[in-house]
């Protein structure tokens, strides 16, 4: 494989303007009683709002949109726990590309059910024995299909990063320079495309990630800057973010853009999520809702402060859901 | 009491002056899925994204910005099943003004809540036995206390009336003119307000009500041109909807732009609540949701039309959410 060159300002504006008729424009979502509790000003990117509930369509598009005709034919593959899953999906029946996805047994059910309904094959793995990267190259081998990855390609991480560019461009028409922006971290790329967006466009933010407990592999590489993995040991509701260790065209990027680390409980999880169903009135799934429960327990402080933070995805099945309202 | 004017685009314009700073511009919404089934091109304007959860709030806070000094000392007093209530209360303390507000025992516990949270003191009544009218007069002979009424006044419509320029005017950004635009409906002060925006701002868009079956005094009035009240025996989940009788300055405003009633049923809306939760990932009360149940069953043709909707609130409580999302 090539080495690939990690993603430019340009590549996520070409990105933009790939995805302008396709993708939505979420709104920048501010709450008085979120400034209130937090003491500061809290602006909130709300891609469930996003085409297939998250921000996921946005990497998948950009990508899908690359393909060169001649490989269209032979279709894409992916593996995905579920949004990249209904990303590459819903980008596949756009252009009318045969779309093969490898999710886990074990994925919240409306993500396979949505998947399916963009007309995505779907091929099911056990997450414990069995290999989603070995099970996606065998099937790209056998029909030629284009794996799309989740998160380390500069295509992906460019389509991730026009949540950046539109932060910037939502918050300037606010007068506003965010301190920080808290973005939700699985692999990365959605980190690295608006860490990249935000460099040139709003230099005086600064950039963290927030991550479930026990899958905080992006929080301790960033700290001793060498990239580390998840012991696999850990379980957590967020099943967006349960990516074993940081890409590596995503962690170089966090890395010169000295990324910060964060980590929440699934408990601070559930209490976001049913705080953004009382009070916010968006449905936001745990691994969504990870940027608010850092900023609702107090991980950052927010006092005084404009902080800019990516609720990322809203596909979540109800029981679970039901399960974060009791905490609400 | 001095007979009311109606309120004119001017006033509305005036009252979007004054909630500038404290309303949420809410974002129009459109979803690939809900284009899809309708056949239609839908846009929604998400008020449950609204300070306190509901639209109300604009005509409330426009209605107490134009209290005298003088007689703010007195304080404010309301009768309301829940939004209003929120509306009015947040709006009081925002201008330090003391609020009482007349609820029905079986309001949702969320409204009651919420109420309380922003100071308001509650009053609760019997909804089958007790007159809230009755009540909140008394309140307002004892106390001096302005009567803050939920919708048949010229200043409640004028601030519930900027949803209708916010409309047109993001409408216009997208280069759409509706062919129509669908409004929960209870007393018509939300509809008599866009109806009026409208008429000057996108001349072309038909007006049309949705109330709940049982509740379709409006739909029945517009039908003989005359005010006809509910017969008081039908129930249904949208609490929000279920004023007696269309108001006069508000039956008035509706009959002279021609508006149209429809009705759904108590399962058009569960669904309706249902599918905002699975596919636009937003929280919307029952009642806040007749505009989409009427999209989703069929009640208006949207094939190859271009339909605004307000989704008018999220104040919901966690059991009856929860039983809307068995049918999602």
């Amino acid at each position: 494989m090539t080495k690939l060159a990690l993603p430019s300002l340009a590549d996520i504006e070409d990105a933009a303007d790939r995805l302008q008729s396709q993708a939505v424009r979420t709104p920048l979502i501010e709450n008085s009683r979120l400034n209130e509790l937090s003491g500061g000003r809290v602006l909130l990117k709300a891609e469930p709002l996003q085409r297939t509930g998250s921000f996921k369509f946005r990497g998948a598009y950009n990508f899908l949109s690359q393909i060169k005709p001649d490989a269209r034919q032979h279709g894409v593959v992916a593996y995905s726990s579920g949004n990249h899953a209904q990303g590459v999906a819903a980008a596949a029946q756009l252009f009318e590309i045969p779309a093969t996805i490898v999710m886990p047994s074990d994925a919240p059910e409306m993500k396979v059910e949505n998947t399916r309904s963009y007309g995505a094959e779907i091929v099911l793995y056990n997450r414990a024995k069995e290999s989603r990267e070995d099970i996606a190259a065998e099937i790209a081998a056998k029909s030629g299909a284009t794996l799309v990855p989740p998160y380390d390609h500069p295509w992906t991480i460019a389509g991730q990063g026009t949540v950046g560019l539109e932060i910037a461009d939502q918050c300037a028409a606010l007068n506003v320079e965010p301190d920080a922006v808290l973005v939700c971290c699985g692999g990365g790329g959605l980190t690295a495309g608006i860490a990249t967006a935000l460099a040139a466009r709003s230099p005086k933010t600064k950039v963290y990630t927030v991550e479930p407990e026990g899958f905080d592999d992006t929080r301790r590489s960033l700290e001793i800057q060498s990239r580390q993995g998840n012991d696999g040991n850990a379980k957590s509701i967020c099943d967006a973010l349960l990516a074993p260790i940081p890409g590596q065209l995503t962690f170089t990027t966090m890395q010169q853009h000295q990324v910060i680390g964060l980590a929440v409980s699934d408990d601070d999880v559930r209490k976001a999520v049913g705080f953004a169903w009382r009070h916010l009135k968006l449905v936001v799934e745990p691994g969504g809702a990870v940027t608010l429960a850092a900023i609702l327990s107090q991980k950052i402080d927010c006092r005084g402060r404009r902080i800019a933070a990516t609720l990322s995805g809203g596909n979540v099945d109800s029981a679970v859901f039901e399960d974060c309202l009791a905490n609400a």
